[in-house]
């Protein structure tokens, strides 16, 4: 594409910070600006993309609050728009490494319908072999399916014969860390807030047996139910009141992996739930680690490895949640926080 | 000594479990009974034993709420003697492997002045070099040394240059952890309650520096202050508010070995302070564990070696708090939770 050429791009920014509650449209607004993205218009070493698939991932919430909050990670700034992990395809492009047409993946990409990046800011191109689709590569193999494999099988080591508890299952990361715990043989328990996601967890991804957080709200005597032997690793998701409850069910030497906590990412750190159990750690010899992706790239080629051959065999399923239009990103981002009608890992289709 | 012979032997016991507080003549009782001690009067593979040093260790205190509390350790029964690491001299034997006059430690010897038991459960026979004396094998080389050597040596894993803090830091386990932190090359910073504690470490155990945590009661601004560039590892040995602190000054990758939260020990574990942080666990990627000796024996023999090397060097300093008689044992395990006036490690002299 030669020449100069202007096209209206829709964006998110970020209006003003939610430092409470699930962010709404007083927080994230949407507006138009005017881009040139001809390759004559664009700076040497960068690239006119039309961003194509746009992932929705829970730490989105924490860099919405104004400040570095748990989660260690720099806010977005106000007035300017927010970045995701995304898919686009480039229009034009000032840097020899790429050509139109290219599909590329960022990790930092504009939540917008185009952008004009530094040719640095790409991780890589995509070409999917047969029977794999761009989204997976934002859901199996993006921050959710390696957060799984992290979780399970670096942090939690899971063994064959362990008994494996998983919140949010039904959720980007749950999805994958239940099938691949099952694929090295343990016994694998999930929960979830509505009985369809609990029925998906059984008859699709693989879960020994799961249940509605919302029907069992007695986490304790759930955990009592579905862990008779106690468990063994516990990869959470959700921090608070669920993971108190398992810090009275752990084995000698369990593994809990922190991935995330979506029930506590809405409130101030002292309005969260405190943990008044953890002597328990001391007592079981438990090992509790928090884990980010960013120091696991190392291993990211043998985890595309692994999971390409799952997906090849059949042995992962996945479920997509696809929001149309980037006029939907904030209905896509609350979905996550609205746990009955959230099934599958949300991305935004664009085009 | 042949024959029969016959001793009165005063024994503390549980008379009623602690639910809360502090353990006091309610819940603990001393009682004489009469014991015959000749040769001919105790059963094969028995020895009877006068004891005469016995250890008073925080994990203690969860042993008399009469259930398994966090430290998963199973409760003393009512109305039997209570029992501890204590030292003693064979008065008669028949077991070939003693003889009258050994000193043998034992990990579960009744607090009392003579006992009678099964030569199984006698540990080690005890032969000190010069320089160490009897004492020395429940402190540097008994529960608190060793529980300082795992804690900071391996699940610690102490490395030259991190920022180290230890909480009861002169508490049996505090006063070695951070001499043994000190000789790995870290930075060591200490909190207690009493002035004169933190003189004591900052002048004879070589902390670094050390605050009074009654006087400097905003923990977060403290640490802030002692901590300009983050915590390394932190060896928790009261967890409650403290912990919570420290959740906000880790640095990335730190490590929380967990050796016991005496600050917590009195109250229900419904009762206990809710850390409400645990989100910076994931953000910072630490590591948080807890640990038991139990699981490290294994290691015993390097910890011994390589404290007998430090003690004979004089690199590591260490202070017994005595308490005299077997009557003092309430007073001497009392004093555990009344910071100001509990300096060094709490042993009770019988003879």
């Amino acid at each position: 594409m030669g020449g100069d050429r202007s096209v209206e791009s829709k964006e998110w920014y970020m209006a003003a910070y939610a430092t409470e509650g699930v962010p709404s449209s007083d927080h994230l607004k949407m507006r138009s600006v005017t881009l040139s993205v001809g390759v004559d218009d664009i700076p040497d070493g960068h690239v006119a993309v039309e961003i194509i698939w746009i992932s929705v991932d829970p730490y989105l919430r924490t860099k919405m609050c104004g400040r570095k909050d748990g989660l260690d990670m720099p806010p977005f700034q106000l007035n300017q728009a927010i970045s995701s992990v995304g898919i686009g395809k480039v229009i034009s492009s000032r840097d020899k490494n790429y050509e139109e047409g290219d599909n590329v993946l960022s990790f930092a990409i504009p939540v917008a319908e185009f952008c004009i990046i530094p040719s640095g800011m790409i991780t890589s191109k995509i070409e999917p072999p047969k029977g794999i689709t761009l989204p997976h590569y934002l859901s199996c193999f993006g921050v959710a399916g390696f957060a799984a494999w992290v979780g399970i099988e670096m942090i939690g080591e899971a063994k064959a014969g362990a008994n494996v508890f998983i919140s949010a299952a039904a959720g980007g990361v749950g999805m994958v860390a239940g099938q691949l715990a099952k694929l090295k043989g343990c016994r694998v328990i999930g929960s979830a807030g509505s009985d369809e996601k609990i029925k998906l967890l059984k008859e699709e991804f693989g879960y020994d047996d799961a249940f509605n957080y919302k029907k069992e709200k007695d986490f304790d005597a759930a955990l009592s139910k579905y862990f008779p032997e106690g468990i063994d690793l516990y990869l959470d998701n959700v921090g608070g009141k669920m993971l108190e409850a398992v810090l009275n069910h752990v084995n000698h030497h369990a593994r809990i992996p922190l991935c995330g906590m979506i029930s506590q990412y809405n409130k101030d750190w002292h309005e969260r739930d405190g943990i008044r159990n953890l002597l328990n750690l001391v007592g079981k010899e438990v090992r509790m680690e928090g884990f980010l992706l960013g120091s696991h790239l190392n291993r990211f080629v043998d985890f595309v490895k692994e999971m390409e051959g799952y997906l090849s065999q059949g042995k992962i399923n996945f479920k997509h949640n696809i929001f149309n239009g980037i006029e939907s990103f904030l209905e896509g981002f609350a979905s996550m926080f609205s746990t009955s009608d959230n099934i599958g890992k949300p991305i935004i289709q664009l085009k």
